[in-house]
């Protein structure tokens, strides 16, 4: 298909499940202005795929992502002139960043990270922003964006504290830019499950993946949408939400294939989205 | 007392502590029409019964719930007729359902969920809405809801999510419907303790209960009413309504009563709120 | 320097370092009016300090905190009089204590708490109004406001919930106000790490300080700043709100320094801010 | 009908209109406990009558109504007795009185506030719950409470800013709990028609009600719906709700019943919700 | 500019003043995707066209425009098949024509809506994302969604009880459907000038943009960008945001600039931004 | 009494009544540092003051304020240096100034604006801060800050459109700087009333004044308290909000001595608060 052609990033689609990977496995998938465009388009596309309905996302080569290319990026500008028109300018190019990382949020279908190795800086914005996250035994993580002058900016401080629970960890990552790894991100449930190579990361996510494409594409996005929506809401206001919602999506004739299937001990065959 | 008398719920008071079971053994406690109202009306008139202090809740019989019962509920309902009216009439009967497990929160009193053997779909949804969580060595859960066809509509997605710090377990927990065990449920903080038998469990619930009961009503029932508050709002927000809230509360006799029964060593005797 | 003089705290500043004493070890460093003051004079000046890049706060003497000075408060006060205008009187005092710790909070640098032995009551709103804790191995915890007949008015209830991922945890341990020590705090998030002393505590909380002293001021207080923004608002938002604070902050000199520091491998030199 | 036999409210119903009369004539419509709870029962049935798809409320006799029943209420408790305990007890009967109102604003259907004559204190609370207010020449507003030494509670302080664009003159009327009369009330948008008699005011209400209740019910009430959920929220959350309650409701047939009369000039003819 | 070519919709620019034209007079300008699209496009490029500083909306023909193009649309689909993938393909159609709308007050800079003649329906969504509102004596608008047997969906539920304080007649417009002309218009602040004819209109319309156009354009985004901020937050927030975003803006040349013009009585010249 | 010693502004207390006087006539009251600290200060105190029930604030000269004084301010700063620190330590003054009209807004008893003459810029974001505004047929407005090259950032742009029911009017004004003049000032509901003579706005202004201190203090703080609670919350949650507040308030002594002064007709002789 060619709307799944770009020149950064690989993606593979089979049995309802694709596999996107990073691809500059040369710049250790730092993130250049054309990677951040890939990742934005690519799980955008994605999003409104009714074919695909899980994504595990990897990189290629030795390492999950180095983090922002810092030779090569949008965010370090020139300095001279009138400083309320410099800082204006960046805002367009700073939201186009995050929105890379939204679209990963924003697609209707779960996506699942698979990390191997190093994952620094924009990496763990960007992990932060799917909704598992499965790594290897040597994988490790770092908030690297306080070395760098700056506040993480483009997801990190904003997720990180809501995929985690321990908020005294959060806050001495955040500061202190140290790597945490495999066994404390485990420990603390950043990752939820360890493999021993990335060949089984990746075969053992892509399972996952493909048991969640078997469900109901209505149970499914339905289930990532409430739970978006209850992030960032109270629960009072969640429970009307959903109200809302499932009072029109419990009309669906996946529910009476649902219940058969149970039933029946027999797979359900779902029609698409 | 007459308002206890429930057809599938059986609710017992002692020394201010309720303990409210679900009744329905042969039907593994799964939610019929009736068992919805039974559980509304209980938690309902308990919240208001200033003889309560505490409450534990169970299920009678080999599981904590089955969940929904398939064959008789009004959610599945007919599908012919104008769409929009059909949504429109499912509303009410998704409302009174989540009001069920709401009227649990609602209670005045801390409300613990003991739990043994399974407890699938509603059920989880049923013990998010509950303070606390123990459960049985042989206790395992079960966001089923995907798994029928539709996205989890009663508090699971909604409550989940904030009563367990690790949102990448929550995500695969909802996607893929799998059980989890009374280990994980404990590692993850999910339940707080597990106990080796339902007897085990149900009697240190109740001490759990009685040693709340025994604590100062307006104390007790102010911590449940701001940590609530607290969930749903900005912490600036929660601090300035406890203003509100403590400056009355902080006129009580249970203040002086607590102190000099610190300072004595001797039980204090609250009058009930 | 005079603004760091107070009665009942203490404060050292050393390489861009505060250490903040609490300093009443006969009275346990219980909450009397002066130490409440006296809290919040110093994390007001200290916030706005820009020779200090980090804060450490602990306790002198044989604990980090009893809690409130039951004998010597404003909040019992008398019962005589219009039942309004005492409510209302008591906002006053209530909103003054609160302040104290929501100072800590409000710095724009990173807080640690460095507890040893008891921390009681009063001091639990205290150090999760910090960023992140850490204890002795002999280290106990208490939400112990429901035992004194009221409800934990100066940020337990507001804060611990969001600091600490197991919500079922946080109700059991305010609703019965048991003690929890340093393995079960390390074990789920509230403290993260545990020292063998009082000493190593010091000197350990104070290395962790000193490297986050050494890194660029403008990173450093951006992400408090917007951890404590992400905190109270839903992800869009926060996301939005980055964007706004980072498009000016993206133009520091720190961002070269820091790039440079990093391909020279030698430390950068940053300004204060 | 049997659900609409009540004590204080006489409930008539014609055309698919209800007309709700507050029915004390003798006590001038005041709000003692069994109008309270008339009202709140009469609106709660009327809101889930779908036979009812508009509703005019007015006040039999001399005025619409003279507020609060200061002799008959359960707002003035006794004084004695744990200050806690008091203020606790008072907020299940300051709920009730609330809920009365929303019960209103609860309604699926628009409601028409006719008000003649007086409307004081609790009045407004009340009126500021329907959805539109039109009155007679001679009528007049009140907002009492504050000369009975209370904010009013009810939903005065809540919905009047909300109804009404010029807030100085909202502080002024809440303030000093002058009289404000139709011209003005017309002026400022309060009520938006005024009648010369009452008879011309009911007359001219239910025609107005009759034209909505000749409209497609799926229309209009999501109109009241999506207005309700706009109130409360931001322009984009409410952009968003309404994606998803409208996505679910645009199947319906009356579109293309509504578009048909439209081209065919003739009425079209909706069944009930 | 080849960006503004488009095939319903027409943009002129002349001293930094946009005028865009909806360019379907012999359809009356109603919305078809092309035109939808369109208006979506235009809005999205002038928004981030520095060049422009001011916007002015009009229609071509007989009207403003008649609303949704009833006979050519992705609104009213097909409606067989299962019922919840029905509700879900209508999400996207719904989002994209808000989005519409929503990218006129997206726009960096104020947008003017001038109106003659007949504004329906879907017209009435769009006004309400502009700043202002002028319009001929001869206008007339209508909530029309309701007699097409929906709720209002595209803005007007959302915006319209925003930019008009009287709620009373909010309400009476959304349910009945019926007709409001320039007076009324007027006496409600819906707009806030008639004018005698279109000639005069757009003349005027575009005079009140070419001052607006002269101001620092630093100061005109801010000042837009603040406002919507302010629209959907509280105060304390609004204020809060607006620290952020100034302490940046203050240090603009703008403001000596402007000063200076302000002493020597000569008009600035702004950068652009 | 000596807390009402300012250089800046003049207190004056008379019945229960303050009367705050801007009193910089030489620089026609425009906002110098001393202006802004003596306004925070003296509002600060006022709020405090149990003695005070209402107060006036009005401006000394020939007119109410000229706004911002341009050559004496904290806000145009040197440009050299860093940008990142640049723009941080204008927060601090930001905020500062904010803050002084903020103190307005946070005092616990009504504030009326008496307004003669001009009110530029400043002043206007301070009259918004205001329960009510009054002024002379000779006032007008300027929301001025667009003419200096910046947005109004000191409450106009969050305030103005909460107290203002035509967003087309506020966006108009805050666009173009234009004057606006009593007249429409009162016919959109800026201010609510128009005197002919400063003397005759100043004297009718202290009688209104003189009317809400002869309320129950408890009432009137607490009818200001919830507006502004419910100005910046959802209709639901204002509602639940004031039940924590009124449940404790009606306990107060003034609604018996409230319900017999209505009773006797004879004023009721309230104790402060």
């Amino acid at each position: 298909m060619s709307q799944y052609q770009f020149e950064t990033v690989k993606v593979t689609i089979k049995d309802n499940v694709a596999h996107v990977q990073m691809n500059r496995p040369k710049s250790l998938n730092s993130f250049n202005p054309q990677l951040i465009d890939d990742v934005r388009n690519a799980f955008t596309a994605l999003g409104k795929d009714t074919n695909v309905r899980a994504i595990v996302v990897s990189g290629s080569g030795r390492m999950f992502t180095a983090g922002l290319d810092l030779k090569n990026n949008t965010i370090s500008a020139s300095k001279s002139g009138d400083l309320a028109r410099l800082t204006y300018s960046k805002r367009a190019h700073l939201k186009e960043f995050q929105d890379a990382f939204t679209a990963i949020e924003g697609c209707s279908q779960p996506v699942i990270a698979a990390i191997h190795n190093g994952c620094f800086g924009a990496g763990v914005d960007m992990v932060t922003a799917c909704d598992m996250r499965y790594c290897t035994k040597d994988a490790y993580f770092c908030v690297k964006e306080v070395d760098i002058g700056l506040a993480a900016d483009v997801g990190s401080l904003q997720r990180l504290p809501k995929v985690l629970g321990n908020q005294s960890l959060v806050r001495e990552l955040c500061y202190t830019g140290r790597n945490f790894y495999a066994a404390e991100a485990l420990q603390h449930g950043f990752v939820n499950r360890v493999y021993d190579s990335q060949d089984e990361l990746i075969a053992e996510s892509l399972k996952i993946a493909a048991t969640i494409a078997q469900k109901s594409p209505v149970a499914v996005v339905g289930t990532k949408h409430n739970l978006l929506y209850a992030r960032d809401h109270s629960v009072p206001e969640a429970l009307a939400y959903t109200v809302t919602w499932s009072s029109a999506m419990l009309n669906t004739e996946d529910i009476p294939k649902s219940v058969e299937a149970f039933v029946t001990k027999k797979p359900a065959n779902y029609s698409k989205l």
